[in-house]
């Protein structure tokens, strides 16, 4: 008679319950008992949904929740809220619980046969004066997006229709320009301030001013280079203004927007591998490396940069989804595996879509890659045919091999998705050359004669082949 | 002293136009001459556009012409419209030409160095009685837009506001439903007939019927398994209805979209090799085979389709124009090749967007593959995203291999451009496993956290692995 194993999960949002669904379908009750330890309230929720309920695109909290804690419950998966894991012993195979009621530390502990870390990240918080103040929001988490949207229908309400509202958002990255456009569309006066010189740091410079202006137009005052010193408030202790080395800007309500980090004191505490970026290191099935039992996955992980050859921390959660379910298929006694990523990501703002994959300029250099760049400007559509917007797609090959190596895209309607093409063509290892020969639907509603990717390809192939002569 | 080389091209559309073009960039009128022979009075014009012009969503006639007879002369092109050529001399470089003003055959002779034949496609007309009557419209020329549209506004001018204006498309294929959506836009009551049992052939029937019951639910009646056996025509003479085996349908007007046959007469009486579509055949330069010095591209060829295998005809302008540039290229002294198809066809009815790539079951089947099949239903967005639309996505791969053998997409806004993902996929000879892996945009407004396309891949490769284990 086979013994009942226990699988313990650290995390119920993308990772840690893909990974607990997926063992569940393919192990019944009686051979692996699934204990999940969240900490918070929620489960299986979209982070990344988050500036979409905010800016009113998404009616309620439960549109952003795939699977409530009872779907979870139902499928014989013993989920804990409120529970906090506080600590790890990979030796003695067990985790530290503390729950909600549990008053003091240290709490229970818990073993297991197999373990999940899917602890996330946690926001960048600088360290400033203020910064904890009242009216200081994050946007990490659904208490965050509840909190912030709770404050922002009070400035509303106490503010007559005439009077502006002022919003600043630290940070111009994915999360900041989606936030930008959350208040805009509440009819906020919405300022952006970032460190870096032009917005969306993913991009290459050139690319992030075309955001940029973009931005501008559509009345987002967008401060680059500009280091914020301090959270100001008033005599009420809620913040007022956001103060940078120059000079400082009003706000009725301030949000952070710089990202985040991997979740993993716990696991760097335990001795667990750690990457640069403080992500936890696996194998390609999403094992911790150097241990047989505890698996790790989503946004608490580095992933392998299949163009760089390098591990990166990517929080995405379609990323995080699929290593719950290649953890869930291992433990279930399948086989599955994550083999990386190309670095892609597509976001908008307004009416604006931004897309990138693979490498950057700055990266492709990092590397030491010689390489070419080119930039066009196309339309979406058969410039003839109503709707077409113009488009931006700027392509990095490598000299010599002609390999392709990222692309980035601005444009408006139709232009984010766009990005996928080249996501394809890094994956399989595609010359520029190649590209320009993909066969890619054409139609006047969809497509110039030229899709714009296969017009920035044909440039690059023309730069590589100019170059080669060199 | 180099002697100037004499490059004659017939047909002054998207393949032969763009040979010139691109020859013309690459050696100067020193060194060669270009003459351009074109029966009709039009150049570089989008002929997919002709659709959109008739429905009214492209102003004029100016906005399908990419370059005019003048633009192209500046660029010391002789180009010689309303200029047929009668008969081609392969062993004698040379062809017959007549002007429009020379009366009767048989025409001069024009020697050539390098000839390229870009003639084009013509329409099917099927030998119906009263197939030549006034009121009945082809769809393939500038001219025939003209005539079309002039037709419609006599028609919509005599009839008062509340008249029902009825309209019969023959042919339910691309032509055939763009021909639907711009009778409809133009407030014309709409009855498509086809022979087949569903619309869209290229797809399979069971994402036909899918294309067929939303062309319904927009008003479009849709006549399938129906074999039109005459058009009736009324006293004076003109076009009054459509009869099939069974009935008739009654018709203001009539518009023929059944597809076109490459246009090749004259290459078969000069012996030039066909394929069996009657596209003439060439080398991977676009050169004829066996000959040195005879090229061919545009809708007039056959290319070879990378999935299959074999050539078969693909008449669309974005390969047409490739096909230009690669001999351009050729001639003009450098190296380029056009390496085939996957078989990508995109296009719309209304809102509902219609895509395919690769092999359809039917195609596959031909060929002695084994494989299965999957389709699902996702959505274009996250879920919870507004705008997020139905889709269904439908995928073959070959058993054993797990190879992508063909994709086929049914939906709305954001469905059709997603076949691209596909379509690099299948040029890559991806396997549905691998491409589960693959790193797509993901964020709310763009698709939702697994992309369809990755759904159906994921279900695929289930299917494959359990195909496997018979």
């Amino acid at each position: 008679m086979a013994t009942t194993q226990r699988m313990v999960v650290i995390g119920a949002n993308a990772a840690g319950m893909s990974a607990a669904s997926q063992a569940r379908r393919l192990k019944p009750v009686g051979e692996l008992e699934i204990v999940v330890l969240e900490r918070g309230g929620y489960t299986s929720y979209s982070a990344c949904g988050i500036p979409y309920w905010v800016g009113g695109d998404v009616a309620g909290v439960d549109d952003l929740i795939a699977r409530t804690p009872e779907q979870h419950r139902e499928r014989d998966i013993d989920l804990r809220l409120y529970t906090e894991v506080t600590a790890l012993d990979p030796d003695g195979r067990r985790v530290r619980v503390r729950g909600r009621g549990d008053g003091g530390p240290p709490g229970e502990w818990l073993g297991y046969d197999q373990l999940v870390i899917a602890t996330g990240a946690r926001p960048l918080r600088p360290e400033l004066p203020g910064i904890d103040a009242p009216g200081v929001h994050g946007v990490q988490t659904m208490e965050d997006g509840r909190a912030l949207l709770e404050a922002l229908e009070r400035i509303e309400a106490a503010r007559s229709a005439g009077t502006p509202r002022r919003a600043v958002v630290i940070g111009a990255g994915y999360i900041g320009v989606e936030m930008a456009e959350a208040l805009i569309r509440r009819g906020h006066e919405v300022t952006v301030v970032d460190r870096a010189e032009q917005p969306m740091t993913t991009l290459d410079p050139d690319m992030g001013r075309l955001v940029r202006e973009a931005m501008c137009r559509m009345g987002i005052e967008t401060v680059t280079g500009a280091t914020v010193t301090a959270i100001r408030t008033g005599e009420d202790g809620r913040a007022r203004a956001v103060a940078t080395e120059d000079t400082e800007y009003e706000a009725d309500i301030v949000v952070l927007g710089l990202g985040v980090r991997p979740e993993t004191e716990l696991a760097r505490e335990a001795g667990l591998p750690l990457g640069g970026s403080e992500g936890l290191l696996t194998d390609l099935a999403m094992r911790v490396r150097g241990r047989e039992d505890i698996w790790a996955g989503g946004d608490c992980v580095e992933v392998l940069d299949l163009v760089s050859g390098r591990t990166r921390h990517v929080a995405l959660g379609t990323h995080a989804n699929k290593h719950g379910q290649v953890i869930g298929t291992n433990i279930g006694g399948g086989y599955a595996t994550f083999p990386g990523v190309v670095g892609t990501a597509v976001s908008k703002v307004c009416d604006l879509e931004i897309a990138r994959t693979g490498l950057s300029e700055e990266q492709a250099r990092a590397l030491g890659l010689r390489f070419t760049t080119v930039t066009i400007e196309s339309t979406s559509r058969a410039g003839y045919y109503p709707g077409a917007a113009p488009m931006h797609v700027k392509m990095l090959a490598e000299r010599r091999t002609g390999r392709l190596l990222g692309a980035q895209i601005v444009g408006r309607e139709g232009a984010g998705k766009r990005v996928d093409v080249a996501a394809v063509a890094l994956s399989a290892g595609m010359t520029v050359e190649q590209m320009t020969a993909l066969d890619l639907g054409y139609a006047p509603p969809f497509s110039p004669l030229w899709d714009p990717v296969l017009v920035a390809a044909r440039k690059a192939a023309a730069e590589v082949r100019r170059a080669g002569a060199h």
